[in-house]
Formats: structure tokens, sequence, C-alpha cells
């Protein structure tokens, strides 16, 4: 899995690989560093996520067009890409992936000669409310372990720092 | 930049790339998951941060490496990948390339014939020193955006959520 920092996910306190112990590491101003544990909750959660869904070799990504498509059929695909900020460049060959795997369809768009409306096939229909049950329990989890009412309160506080990015998600 | 899941950053609500109106996007449960906001808002920050180190041409996970070198020198190659979960093939590309620049000095490790202590040289500490106090001005932007005590409370909860990934990280 390509990964743009190189975080695999080791998050706090470092465990020593060899017998050998040492002293803790000292992470100075890196514990005020907001993005830095951002970066690490995300991967944690993630690595959960992937263990979650194992069983289907589904991404989060995959999952997440999945659903907008399921929510909101014949959507365009630059639509699907603006909505969940998806590259072009990433979103093009996952569609074809999808497609692929019989999970998605490109249909004519209606006044568009050269967009495409995406559905679900049946069998993307299927897969996906399986999908939603899984992903509840990874939510279940993830919310026993912080907490209910933290967790609702993370979900809003982290949609608030992403709108802080939205007015140039055009510009990378 | 690779993206392992190819969000470029948009948040929450789209906006349609063409002059026609259409209704809101339905997001369906993705509204209820943690690891979708989480991957959002770190892109964002993400993002702000790219822009605020612009001119040093530094990222995120080297700003990490350097400032955990700066707070434990002679630390070891090895510990400052675990310390930071990042993978060993990651690293010593990452590592090479400070080295490169004049900003990270590999020397021998005591005890440990195959092993490096990592220093920071005098044009690392110089940068890394300039680059907290950018980092910080950062952090009070973010932390003016969310509000302190949220910010606070962001982290600690973060930081919590990190850990659940910990016990695994030498996995993948």
């Amino acid at each position: 899995m390509p990964d743009e920092d190189g975080f695999s996910g080791r998050a706090g306190g470092a465990a020593p690989t060899g017998g050998e112990a040492r002293a803790a590491i000292d992470y100075g101003p890196l514990e005020r560093r907001l993005g830095y544990f951002l970066r690490r909750a995300q991967i944690a959660v993630f690595r959960d996520f992937f263990a979650s869904f194992a069983a289907f070799d589904i991404r989060p990504a995959q999952y997440s067009v999945l659903t907008v498509v399921e929510c909101n059929p014949g959507l365009k695909q630059t639509e699907v890409g603006d909505a969940l900020g998806i590259k072009r460049a990433n979103l093009v060959p996952m569609i074809d992936e999808l497609e692929a795997c019989g999970l998605v369809r490109r249909d004519p768009a209606p006044n568009d000669k050269r967009g495409y409306a995406l559905n679900l096939t049946a069998a993307g229909n299927d897969l996906v409310r399986d999908l939603h049950a899984v992903a509840e329990q990874h939510e279940l989890g993830i919310a026993a372990a912080v907490g209910c009412g933290t967790n609702r309160r993370l979900l809003g506080e982290l949609s608030r720092l992403a709108e802080m990015g939205a007015g140039d998600a055009e510009s990378d």
C-alpha cells in the first residue's frame, strides 16, 4: 500500500524491538501537533477497518465510492470525485476496477455525451449492504473503545476540521 | 504525492464543478464513519501544513523524523522507525535524503556494528528550530479555528485512538 508519509502506525510510546530496554522516546513538540495525531489515529482506524473488511478485499475509498453511488444513483463520475475529494486520476482506475468486478455500472449520462452516470449493479447493492453491516460493527467497536459521546463529538469536530481544507480541494 | 486511498481532500458537502446546480450529495452511512472523517480532517490539516512549510520543502514525516532525532540524539535508525511507526523501506530513503541535504548524520552506533546512531548536523539543528516556529504558528491557526479547549481535547482523544493500533504496528 503506498503511503504518502511512511507512517505505518505505531502511536505514542515506542516499544524497543530488541530485548534491550531503553529510555522512553521524547517526542518533543510532536506531542502538540494535531496533524501528527490525526495521521496516527487515521492509520489505526484504517488498519482496524482493513481487518474488518479483509474477507471482502475492499479498501476504505472503494467503500466510500460504493456508498455514495448507492445513495445517489445515476451520479456522474465527476460528481462522485467532487463529493469524495478523489482526484480523477485515482477515481477512473477505481471505477474501472469496481466495474470489472461487476459491482458498478457506467450508464450514459443524460444531457452529457462524454460523461457517465454511475449505478450499482444488483451484486454491488448486495455487497454494499453486507459492507454497511460490517462497517457498523467496526464503528460500534470504536465507539465502545472511545465512548459513545466522545465518538459523536469527534465526528462533528473532525468534520469541521475537514471543512478547513474544502475551499482549495481542486488545487492539488 | 502517492495517496493510499485517493482522497484529495474535499470534505462534507460537494460543490458541483459545472455551472449546473444539483441536489446535495447524500453521504448515507459515511456520515457515521469515524475513519472517513479522520482521513478528510487529516488531509485538510496536512494541506495546511504543506502550505505553511512550502518555503522549506519539508514533508510532515520528515519533520517528525527531524524532531525525534533532535529530541533523542544518537537514537538508532530502527528506533526512530519504531518510535514513529515508519517502515524501514520508507525510512531508509528518507534518512538518505535528509543526510544528502546535510541535515542528519549517520554515526556508528555504540554496541551495534550494523546499526547507525542518528544525529542532527548544525544545519539540521538550525532548520528544525525554524520548522518548530512555523509549526507552532500552524498549530495556533488550527487551535484558533477549532477553539483551544477542543484542540487540547482532540489531541488526547486522537492519541487514544492511535493507541488502538499500536499493538500490531509491526504486522504490516
